[in-house]
């Protein structure tokens, strides 16, 4: 089975790689870009009936930043 | 308006981080860990009518590798 987990920065907290995306993208031309905000996405295989609370618990010790990012998970397969 | 932009690996091309995160998650205890494969999430804010098609102009051009990379658009506000 598979999860899926998108991982953000927290709104509070600066997104330099989104800021310098957006920056580039004007200068190419494209002036109706505002903003861009870039961040991970984990497509994640486990053993079937890998409970979400695991998927949980690993994003919280391994792959986020609880600090500075927000998670969520959704199961794809 | 906001479109997300989903960009991963094609299939073929090797993914170091994910097989990082996947052996240091099964270290960690968690045995039921097959694999990973991790990507970026970019969501791009715009001037309301900006086309698909621009979107896609994009990701081609800059933010995206179309050697190796596959990216998806969706349109979410």
């Amino acid at each position: 089975m598979r999860f899926r987990i998108e991982i953000t920065r927290r709104p509070t907290i600066s997104d330099p790689e989104g800021a310098t995306a957006a920056r580039a993208l004007r200068d190419l031309g494209y002036t109706g870009v505002q903003g861009a905000h870039v961040g991970r996405v984990i497509d994640l295989d486990v053993d079937e009936g890998t409970p979400l609370e695991s998927v949980e618990e690993m994003c919280e010790r391994l792959l986020a930043n609880p600090v500075i990012e927000d998670y969520r998970i959704v199961e794809v397969e």
